[in-house]
Order: C-alpha cells, then structure tokens, then sequence
C-alpha cells in the first residue's frame, strides 16, 4: 500500500532512502549512457521519409526548380503548408530548414526596423510574455536580443489568460511567444476560449505580436488528436489580423535540420517579411521544398504519414508514462501531464527537487533537458519542472531511463524531507 | 573601314543611325524574349550535378546526418570548405543555401551586437565603402540597415587602394564589399598589390570589416584561370585576422538556391558568429552538406567539375565577345572586359547612354541587367555601365541578344552624337 511521503514517520522514510538508494546503486553500476535531453526524433521515424530522396525530376509547371527564383517558395509547396496551417497560400512564405531561424529572424526585423512606427532598437525596454514552462530556445532569441521576459504560468487550457490581459496593458510588452498545441514541454492545447482571449487582446503595443509557433500542428500521438481553433479565422473579428505570425515545419515530419519551414501572416505582415527577405536570400531551397511536395502529394498524405510517427511515438510515451504511474502515483511527491501528442511530457517533482534530480541522473549516466532550462534565464523559479523527451531512444533504454528517473524523484524528495 | 563615331560628320552619323534603326527594326520584328539579366547557371550547367540527388546513406562516421546537431556542419563538409578556401576547418562555419544570407547576417549582427565593442545600430552614421561598378545585392543589404554607400573605383587590378586607403580614416567607415576574384561585374581579379594593401588597412574604425565574397573563387572560363591571393595567410602580418570575413557557396556550382555556403573568419569572428548561431537554428541542412561532400569527394573533385562548367561557359563568353569585337571595335563609343572567369562581363558605353541602351533592348525584347543596379542606390554616376550575363541563355539565343545589344549601343550613341 503507498503512503505520501508527507505522511512518512523519519525512520519510515529513512527506510525508503535507503531502498531507494540501493536501486540507484544498481543502475549506476550499469554504466549506462542514456540521453532523453532533446525533441529528437528516433532514427526509425527518418526512416519514414527516406522516399524524400528518391525525388529525380526538379520541375514544376515548366520551371526549373533547381535555378534561382521563388523567393517565397514554390507554388506547390506554398499550397500545402496553406492547407496545413488554414490559410490562403498568399499568406504563407517557405522559409529555410528550420522554422527556428524564421522566428529569430522576425524578432531580428522587428529589433532593426520594427513591426510598427517604431523599431524595438530604438526603445529603452522591450518586454514580451513567455508562458512557463516553455521552449528554452524561444527564450534563447529574446536574450539574445535583450527583451526582458516575463513569466506567465500555463493553466490546463493554456496561459493564464488574466495575467497575460494585465500584462498587456503595459507599452513595453510588445509580444508573446506561444505554442499553443502540444506546447513544449507540456503537451498542452490551448482550449478554444483561450485562442479567443488571445485573439481579442488588446494590448498598449500597438505593434504587439504573438509567436504563434505551431510546431506540433498535426504531431498527435493518441488518435483522435486534440483540435486547435484555428486562429487566424477569428483575430479579424476583434480587427487583430496583424497581431499573429503562425510558423510551422517538417523537422518533425521528415527530417530535422533538413525539412521545409513555413509562416502564416496577414497581408500587411507578408509585405514587411518579403521585403526583409528580398535583401535576405533570392530564394530558400526549392528543391527541398519539391522533394516534400512529391513526397507527400497533399495535406492528406501528410496526414497519413504523421499516423506513422504516432504508432512509432505512442509505446514511448506509455513506457515513460507507465513508470511514472507505477513509481511515483500517491506518493504526493510529483505530478505529470499524459498528452495527446507532441514530444515531451512534464514532470513536476517536488519544489526545490528537480536540479537534484537532473544531478542524480546524469550522475547515473542518463542526460536529461538542463533543469531550468524550460523557464527563461534558466530559472525556474520552484526549481521543479523537468521536460522529459522520451521519442529518441530506442524503446529498451527508454524503459531503463524512465525506472531509473522515478527512483531519481523518490530518492531527491526522501533526501529533502529528511533534511527538514 | 570602321571610323570613331565622334570623327563621323553630322551626316555620316545619320547614315549610321538609319542603318542601325533598320537593322533594329528587323530585330524588333522578331518578337524576342530574350534575357541576359541574371547571373543564372544554365540548365545543361545544372545537370552536371544530378548525382548530389542520387546519394541514399546519410551518415557520417556512424552519426546520423538526418537528425538535429552540428551547429557548423559536417566534419567532413567543413574540411572541403576549408580546402577550397585555403583555411583550417576549425575556421569555418558552414551555412545555408546561399552566401548571400550568411553576408546579410553578418551585417545585421554587427549592426544588433557589434563587431567589436560598439553595435553599429547605436552610432549615427555608418559608411561602408563600395568598389564600384560592383553586386547588387550587397548594395540591398547595406541600403536595408540604411548603412550610407560610397562609390570607390574600380582599377584594371582592384579596387582604387589609395581612394579606399584615404576614406578608411574616417571613423564611421565600418567596412567594405569585395568581390575578390572574378568581380562582379568586371571579372577583375585583385592583384596580390591590392590584396595585400587591403590586409594592411589601419582603419580609423578599430571594428572595421572587409566582407571578403570570393563567390567565383574557382570558377574559371578560361584556363589557366586567374590567381588570388590568399588574404587570411598574409592578415597576420599586420594584426589584422579579424578584419576579413570571407564567404563562399556552391551556388555556381552545384544549384542556385540548393547548393551550400560557408564563411571563413578568425578564431575570434567564428566565436562571435557561433554565439548568434547559437540563437538562430539548431544546424543547417546536413543532408545537402552531405550530399555535397559525397559527390565531390574532395576540392580535386570540384575543380575537376569547375572545368565542366567552363567548356559550356566559354562558347558562351566567346559569342558576346565575338559580337562586341566586330560591331563595337574602332568606334570609340564602348569598352568592355574580358573576364577569364566569373559569370559577367561588364560593357561601358558612351557616357549618358546605358539607361537608353537598356531600353531600346527592352523593346526589342531583351532584358539586360537593370541598368544602375551595378552601382549603390541604383545610381550610375556617368550612366554608362552595363552588367552582361551570358551564362543562363542558350547559344543561339545569346547570339541573337548579343547582337541586337551591339546594334543598341551603336543606335544610342549616335541619338547622343547627334542630339549635341
């Protein structure tokens, strides 16, 4: 029978320690040499797209796809990713192998020449909002271009709605980044009255943008998936349709680092991004983007290829899933969400437990996201939230990593109790 | 026996005319569309590299190139650059498809971050120096971070070193765009005077940057082709590593706009760069780095395929230089260079003339380069050059092109002779 650990005599946890210390013991003895630190796919699921290279003839309508020219994309490749994402191919740019550069490039555009009247450079603070946990790389843009963050918690339907409204009315908060289905690390979608809230913001900042990044659009695991308001249907009832940059990419559906990226914008946003990108590039890789199109025909094919990702991704999810179940359930040490789809699930273990946990880890040979890491400036404030990524290993170390993990969280809040 | 335009008498030049306007007519009638306006490979020049679509085996030394990582490409991709280049791998930084992108970059970090201890963006006036007639598209980046121009000759073997050597001394100099080798339009080569002179630059700005685009850096017509010095062996001499940043790509190699770029810089410069790398993607396309570094081989296996690429340019170069010997020789109305390399070759004529010769061209269904673009803000101070492309149109249409081009520089000579 479990007991929470909050209602452990000492010597019962004491007890448990030393339990726990002696399966710890064991797997460090192991040797082992795990990683569940990034969102990589396994290599079975690049497998997937190998057809991509099998792509002979370069030609669309007549144009030779392998010269310069298409500086937004092939027509071909525009249509599939307006499908996607919703929207009319006129509003859809392809961007390069990563969807990554993309959003740093629009925060680069928006520091040097603005989204608005006003470039960011030329302000004495820029502020954006960052729901929490979130992407470590989004925050990497922003610091490197000094825009202060602020944290905005994530309730079960996305972010604190009330606090982001607040936050707005302040000038200085010019945007906010989003992932608004299985958001990183999460897994969670935002409900559909939070799409509206966010659509009918209305902040100070004129020039107020949201990163919509829609990295994991079609990326369900469990069938059917959860389904996302589709947000540029309705920012022009509240008269916002510039407030939103959607991006996307293939990273996780054919090939990260060698994929197709995409945004989604209003007209007057395409303008500004175009004439960016005019000075930028003479064109992204329209070879890449045709080997996508051949690959996949139409939205359906992708469809039908992201079934494949999911039967591949489901048996890790349970596997990291079923651990946490059976180590950690009524214990009162830890909570985790079980997503529909995306890469990771998180994990809240204990507060003031996670970096002690990430130590005792890697110290027994399994590399884990960086504690912290999921909050800007590596801070997380309750030093709690641990982003677990369990698609790249195989399924046999996955199923080590995960048991060793629990034993990890045990272990870390027994030593915390204990110390009190 | 041909007679310089300006001993013809007021008559004679009419007679001249009326029999160049028939001669235009005739053209005219043959309803062209022809254009000479780019520096676009030819399809027969693409299908030298349809091999790069046969590689299948995308790992590199057991690591699997499909997946995220490397944040400055391949091992084996970043040792080919640095053969190619004449530096050491550990000095280059593969990029994305197109250098032009990686030069764009490297402006804007200096413009966000600085290339020493100064962002470019918090100073009021920043100057960079412009050998003219000189790349479009480095005019377009500098015009977007709205860095002024200045014009600075070109010389028979470089750039004027004493115009560049005087303008260095004004502190907001920040830099200069060459195109070393082959030069874009003029297919000069520097001479080692000039590269030299170039590496021992005291600038007044102590954050002064040559962005070095070696663009045609093997890319000879004629062999033997032209050699350039090698400015990073000679830098050290003077103190100055980090004063030159060069950039290189496939593009006229393998495709336009799918091919692979690279820089090479100091130990100092790639520091920097990687740090907003860092922010900016995960990696760049390792597969087409691969694909690349497969077909290849090594730099032999390049020149080997540069040397392919010259025996469909050469006819080509012959036939604009065939047309322009005979129409424009002995008339003292043109000049013009002969490149044994590169992609152009850059036609001066009669002062005031080239917007006239770009238009009866136009009319006639040939689009040259716009006339203009070879100088900053479109603006050719003595109207006078024009940048021909003859790679991208077949032999026969080029020998029509190249044709009527001569008829309208003649045409447009005597409108001007006879207008005085």
């Amino acid at each position: 029978m479990k007991k929470l650990y909050q209602d452990m005599t000492a010597q019962e946890l004491a007890c448990e320690k030393a339990e726990l210390e002696k399966r710890y013991q064991e797997f460090k003895a192991k040797d082992l040499k795990l990683d569940m630190s990034r969102g990589k796919p396994g290599s079975d699921q690049l497998d997937l797209s190998s057809a991509l290279n099998d792509v002979k003839d370069y030609t669309e309508n007549g144009v030779d796809l392998r010269n310069y020219g298409m500086l937004d994309g092939t027509p071909a490749c525009k249509k599939l990713f307006a499908q996607l994402m919703g929207v009319e191919p006129k509003n859809v740019i392809i961007g390069p192998n990563a969807s990554l550069t993309l959003m740093f490039d629009y925060i680069s555009q928006c520091f040097t020449h603005g989204a608005g009247d006003t470039p960011w450079r030329s302000l004495d603070k820029v502020k954006f909002l960052c729901p929490v946990p979130g992407y470590d790389r989004h925050f990497t843009i922003l610091e490197y271009f000094g825009i202060e963050m602020i944290n905005i918690d994530m309730n079960a339907d996305g972010p604190d709605m009330d606090a982001v409204e607040e936050a707005v009315k302040d000038p200085c908060v010019k945007g906010m980044f989003c992932v608004p289905k299985y958001s990183n690390p999460q897994g969670i979608t935002y409900s559909d009255g939070v799409v509206r809230r966010i659509a009918a913001l209305k902040p100070a900042a004129k020039d107020f943008r949201v990163m919509w990044d829609n990295a994991y659009m079609i990326h369900d695991v469990v069938y059917p998936g959860d389904e996302l308001l589709n947000i540029f249907d309705i920012l022009p009832q509240y008269g916002n349709e510039d407030m939103v940059i959607e991006f996307c990419s293939t990273s996780k559906i054919t090939f990260p680092g060698a994929g197709v990226s995409a945004l989604a914008a209003s007209d007057n946003n395409i303008a500004a991004i175009k004439k960016r990108l005019n000075a930028q590039t003479i064109s992204y890789d329209k070879m890449n983007q045709h080997r996508h199109v051949e690959f996949f025909g139409d939205a359906n094919g992708v469809m039908a290829h992201m079934k494949k990702h999911a039967a591949i991704l489901k048996p890790k999810f349970d596997i990291v899933l079923g651990h946490l179940k059976n180590e950690l359930e009524g214990l009162g040490i830890a909570s985790w969400t079980d997503p529909r789809g995306g890469y990771f699930i998180s994990l809240d273990v204990t507060e003031g437990c996670a970096k002690r946990v990430g130590e005792l880890c890697r110290e027994a040979g399994v590399v884990l996201t960086t504690v912290g890491a999921t909050f800007p400036y590596g801070k997380d404030p309750k030093d709690r939230n641990i982003r677990i990524a369990p698609t790249y290993p195989p399924v046999s170390e996955l199923d080590t990593a995960a048991e060793l993990l629990c034993i990890c969280v045990r272990l870390a809040a027994a030593e915390k109790l204990l110390a009190k």
